[in-house]
Order: C-alpha cells, then sequence, then structure tokens
C-alpha cells in the first residue's frame, strides 16, 4: 500500500505532477470543487469510487472536496469519456426543468400602438386596445417598448413615473393594472420610463390577472449604438441599467422580460430557457436601419436556439413628428423559429396563437438540451448561481 | 486596531456571517478564487485596497486569494457599482483581442460539390472546382460536409481514411494537401469521414499555402434527429464526436470550425469568437426540412451575435440517388448579419469578398463586447480555462 500527498491547500504550495504526464494517480488529495463544479484538473480524468470522497459545503455554492484513497486510480481515458459529454453541464447551475404551463393554448395579443407626445391620450389609448385584444380571446397582452412617451432622452425624465410609490404617481401602471383586473387577463406592459429615487430606468411591469404587480423588469443592456449616418442614440445618457434578470410565472406560462437591446445578448435568452421560460417577450423599437436587417433576425434566433417561443411588440412607426422613428414589425416566433405572426408598421393589434405543446415536440426533433458539451462549455447564471 | 478572522478553509468549518446583513469587514479573510474570478461572496462587494491582497496561484487557473487587513472595508453600494458590469468576465477566460489578421481583404471560394458514390470521382472532380475557384482569385477555398462519400452510416465506414497514417491512407487529404501547396491556397477541406483506430469520426482538415495540416476538426456535435416522416438521422450509430473546439491561424486570418449540426450550438460560436476569430467556417448538409427552415438563419445568427464572418458549404443536391438529400445553399454571410452571396441547390462555386475592416466598423457601430454583463452571465471555455 503506498500513498502520496497531494495536499496543496496550505500557505506554502508544493508543486504538483502535471496531469498531462500522469497515468496513474496513489495520493490522499484535498481538492476544491469550483462553482462550475469543475474539480482541479489534476484529478479530472481519474475516476474515483464514491466511498473515496467527501464533499464538505464551506458557503453557498463552494464545496470543498476532498479525496483520501490507498487505491491505485487509473486515469480514464479519453475514448472511454467520450460518451460522457456533460450536458447538465452546460448550464450553471444546470438548467430548471421548464415547468408544465398551467395552460397549454392561448391567445396572445401584440398590440403595435401609436405613440404621441400626449400622455394622457396614449394611456387612454392603450387601454382600448388591451380591451379590443381581450375581446378577440388574448389572455396575454403585450405592449410596446415605451408607449406613453415618445422614445427620446429629452423625454425620459418628463414622462417617468414612480412605478413603486403606487397608484397615484404611476397612472400607466395603474391603468395596466386595472385593465389586467377588469379583462381578467396577463398583461406583460410594455414598458415605461421609470423614475426611482435619482434614477431612471427603462421598465417592463407584468400584471396577473388580479392586476398585481408580479414583476418589473429594468432594460439590461441600455441602447447605446452609432452607426454613423444612419443611427445615434445613447440611452445611457439619461437611464440606468437594471440589474436583474427577469422571469416571472404567470396563468399563460412561465415568461422571460427582454427589452429591445437586451435582445441582442443570446446570454440573457440562454439563461431564461435554462431557468424553465416558456415565451420570451421582447417590448422593443428597433430602428429604420437595425430593424430590417436585425429584428426579425433576433427574435427567430432566439427562438430556434432555445426552442420557446418569443414575442415582440414595437411602437407603430411615426415618421411625421420627427423623433424616433420604430421600424414597427411586431412578430410572434414559434419554437422552430417560424414565424407566427407579424405585421408592418402601421398600428395594428397582432391576435395569435400559442400552442406549448410545440415547444416538447420541436424539443423531442432535435434535443439540444441533451447533446449540449457540458465538458466544453458551461454558461453561468451569475444571480441564481449565487442564489443557490 | 480589531481583526477578526474568517478563515474557513480547514477541515473543521467555522459558520460565516452572510454577507447580506455585513455592513463592514474588518477581517483577516482567505477566500478562494474560483475559476470565473468570483470571489467568494463574502467579499464580494468589499473594495479591498491593492496592498492587502494577495494572489497564489495553486494549479493552473486556480488562485488562492487572500486579504489581510486590519482597516475597515466598506460595502460598496448597488448604485456605485452599476456602472461596472465587468463585460470581459462575459467570457471565462476573458475574450481574446481578435488579432489584427494577416490579410484585410481576399476572396472566398465555396465550392458546393455534387457528391457521387465514386470516391475517385469525387477527388478529382473536388480537385478540379478548387483550381476554378483559385484561379477566379480565391486565397480561400472551403468544400462540403462529406464530399468524398455519400452521406449515410452505411457508407462512412466503407470511405473513412486513416488520416494520421498518411499519404497512402488518405487519398482525399493528399488531394486536399498537394492542391494547397500547388496552388498557393488555404483550404478548409470539408469534411470526410476519418478512421482512427476502432473509432470513425466527421472530420475537417485545413492545409495551410504550403500544404501542411494545420488543424483537424471533428465534430462536436452528432448529428441525431428525429422528426417523424421528415428527418431521421443519427450520426452516432457509426461516429464518435470530437472533442476539441477548432481555431487556427492561417494567411486568411484566425478560423473557427464547426461541421453541419455544430452550428446549433451558439456556445461553440460564441466561444470561437472569444478566442479571436474573424471567420467561422461551417461545411454542412442540412436536410430538405431543417435547410429551409434554419440553414441561413442559423449562420446569419452566429455572424451577428459575434460579429464577424460566416461561410458555410453544402453538398450539392442529389434527389435521384435515394440516399441523403442535401438543402445546399453554401453562403457567405458577413458581421452585420446580411447574406453576401448565396447559391441555389445544383452544383456550383461561390466567390465572394471577405473584408474584415467591416468586424472593426460592426464592432465599433454596435459595441457588443463592452456592454455584454459579465456580472449577470458568464460563457466559459472550459478548454482554454483548463489550459491556462
Amino acid at each position: 500500500m503506498r500513498s502520496g500527498s497531494i495536499a496543496f491547500l496550505s500557505t506554502t504550495l508544493p508543486s504538483y505532477t502535471s496531469p498531462v504526464n500522469l497515468k496513474t494517480l496513489r495520493s490522499s488529495a484535498v481538492v476544491v470543487a469550483t462553482p462550475l463544479g469543475h474539480r482541479l484538473s489534476l484529478l479530472r480524468n481519474f475516476r474515483v469510487p464514491q466511498t473515496d470522497r467527501k464533499v464538505n459545503k464551506i458557503s453557498p455554492g463552494h464545496n470543498l472536496f476532498s479525496v483520501t484513497t490507498t487505491r491505485t486510480l487509473t486515469r480514464v481515458s479519453a475514448s472511454s469519456m467520450a460518451s460522457s459529454f456533460s450536458p447538465e453541464k452546460a448550464r450553471v447551475p444546470p438548467a430548471i426543468d421548464t415547468p408544465i404551463p398551467p395552460i397549454s393554448k392561448f391567445k396572445i395579443g401584440l398590440c403595435q400602438l401609436s405613440v404621441t407626445a400626449d400622455k394622457e391620450r396614449n394611456i387612454a389609448h392603450a387601454r382600448v386596445a388591451i380591451e379590443e385584444a381581450a375581446e378577440k380571446g388574448a389572455k396575454l397582452v403585450l405592449l410596446p417598448e415605451i408607449w406613453n412617451s415618445p422614445y427620446s432622452n429629452d423625454s425620459f425624465p418628463v414622462y417617468a413615473e414612480d412605478i413603486d410609490a403606487g397608484k397615484d404617481s404611476s397612472p400607466s401602471t395603474a391603468m395596466l393594472s386595472e385593465a389586467a383586473r377588469s379583462l381578467k387577463i396577463t398583461i406583460v406592459g410594455g414598458s415605461i420610463p421609470e423614475r426611482c429615487g435619482d434614477k431612471l430606468y427603462n421598465t417592463c411591469c407584468v400584471f396577473d390577472t388580479d392586476g398585481n404587480l408580479i414583476a418589473k423588469h429594468r432594460k439590461i443592456h441600455l441602447f447605446d449604438i452609432n452607426i454613423p449616418g444612419k443611427i445615434t442614440f445613447e440611452e445611457s445618457k439619461t437611464l440606468t441599467a437594471g440589474e436583474t434578470p427577469t422571469v416571472v410565472d404567470t396563468d399563460v406560462g412561465r415568461i422571460g422580460i427582454g427589452i429591445c437591446y437586451d435582445i441582442r445578448f443570446q446570454e440573457l435568452a440562454m439563461l431564461y430557457a435554462a431557468r424553465g421560460a416558456h415565451l420570451l417577450c421582447y417590448p422593443g423599437a428597433f430602428n429604420m436601419t437595425t430593424g430590417p436587417l436585425h429584428w426579425e433576425l433576433l427574435q427567430r434566433a432566439r427562438a430556434v436556439d432555445n426552442q420557446l417561443y418569443v414575442a415582440t411588440c414595437s411602437p407603430a412607426r411615426d415618421a411625421e413628428s420627427g423623433g424616433y422613428v420604430a421600424w414597427g414589425h411586431s412578430t410572434l416566433v414559434g419554437p422552430f423559429g417560424e414565424v407566427l405572426a407579424t405585421t408592418e408598421h402601421d398600428e395594428a393589434t397582432i391576435i395569435s396563437e400559442i400552442d406549448y405543446s410545440l415547444m416538447d415536440l420541436r424539443r423531442t426533433n432535435l434535443p439540444l438540451q441533451k447533446q449540449r458539451r457540458g465538458d466544453l462549455y458551461n454558461l453561468v447564471d451569475v444571480q441564481r448561481f449565487n442564489s443557490q
């Protein structure tokens, strides 16, 4: 019986054999498991009997992984590892099983609204559109990005509302709450400029069928772009970015929220899918340059890569007022990346059907979640990881 | 002077104060830095003076991060952290700066070849197409997936070649090497079935302008799909999946390689971009179901999300032989997701121009790499991480 020692969590750090040259290992070793669950590479390719392992939780998500063995551990060959690609490790923490939605088939309404400088009119106008969508059977209504205000850095501070202060301070969300309750529908309320203390956000509020505010998403990725001669905009001049991805359970499924530019960051959609989302809603006001180039492409990409539904809602185009000109083209995309319903740039309400059973079908057709290579790449959802 | 102790890397694990309730910290603490560079949450929101920190490298990529301080460390407020989204942490290890390519503008040739059951004919036929592309100015030629053999599990073992055994054992790659050398071009040689020991792979070989084999990519994600009544295929019946992402520096830039189904996994493209790739080449034979639905969509998505060039090359369609029917539509996509050149399903050679200066332009227009939220998500390139 031989045993070596490869403990290295001490202030004096011993040298150790490179794993590349190591064929067998006889040792008492202490290794630290990282948040990713990788063991230190030293022990990575050795099969350690369960009885010789010990795991101590030292803090949330951090384990002290120790091996004490008197056996000769044999290096696992690449070929025998080939069948074990650890797809569950492709998402950290591992992806949550997509829950069974409370409803399998329902109608969604996308209200592509005209927006003016008159806030009261915008609110009343949106109320009418929501009601019409509900009358046509929509159980979920999605509004555009910045639907109560012109889309401009000058307007954001003027039209901003203190959502947390409640009803009187936020007529826009008060209307949404009332509409959701009285129409018994879920509303993903596009976005409005939100004032909170001395900060402004671009914020989406979600209301349940009792009119309760059940989620608030502050745009995470601010729209700062510069395509000279085409489109230049810097939201960060006035707005502060949100700090939290938002997934919310509703009567019409688990919904991940992004606002406009958030859709460019594929990581956010991947993270929502790993949190079990059925549907991603992106209120968004793409412009006349990136709209035709990327708006539909990005929606279809998020849907097909994550095998879920994607719904977007834009303001209608206003080419006359001299302000921001939105591309329009609110759209519903299915889990195979297929455009299920869309429109041009004029004001319109799209009513279309979502059938979550198609998600199961597509995930059976193309079982991507089982085919990912967690041995090669891992996407870490930092907040979900830290909360565990 | 007060100092506390929060060392917990011992066999007896002391309890410690939850960071949530901690307003100030006076301590001598030892914390372990994880591969992600997160410190344990205990110290996450404290600003530690540089002089009080010490980092010991304990193994590749694993640091022992220690803090010994007699100061009172003040918790950094959420608001003052809001401007620090750690975009560099969105990729782990941090993304490599895209290198200046050896050539900024050049022609690429995509040879969408007809493929038959006659291997010798396929090799000779490909040789002619490569030469024609070179004559038209192509400095880089891309061939289709499985261009020397019919695409079927029955054919793979029959047509497979032992690439590592060299010239006589692999007439297909011998031809590619000779063509690259004599025509002074770079060849991304589509793919062929490779035999290595008792295993078969779907393998892409890259040759430099001297005819040297400079990279070999074995398809990482095997094509196992089942869309009943449409397309069912199980490559894993005969093939073994590759173990390594492949990025290679060539005379025409840094190229990341994927084969067909590899393109469905956005993580691979993200990882290649983080390794500094200018161009992703995907030889691929999408089918008549997923071809029209997803082939162009996936290419454009990979290009626009990663702001680089994507080139694909399919076999020409053979609807007569009763075998696998390829979608065709070899395509070059630019860094804004724009289709620069494409074709239908017949045999064809596309010659089109790649201009890497457009990558810089698009990354300046939309500085995604600086806007990613490394505080919210991290993509880990496991092999690059482990090699550090």
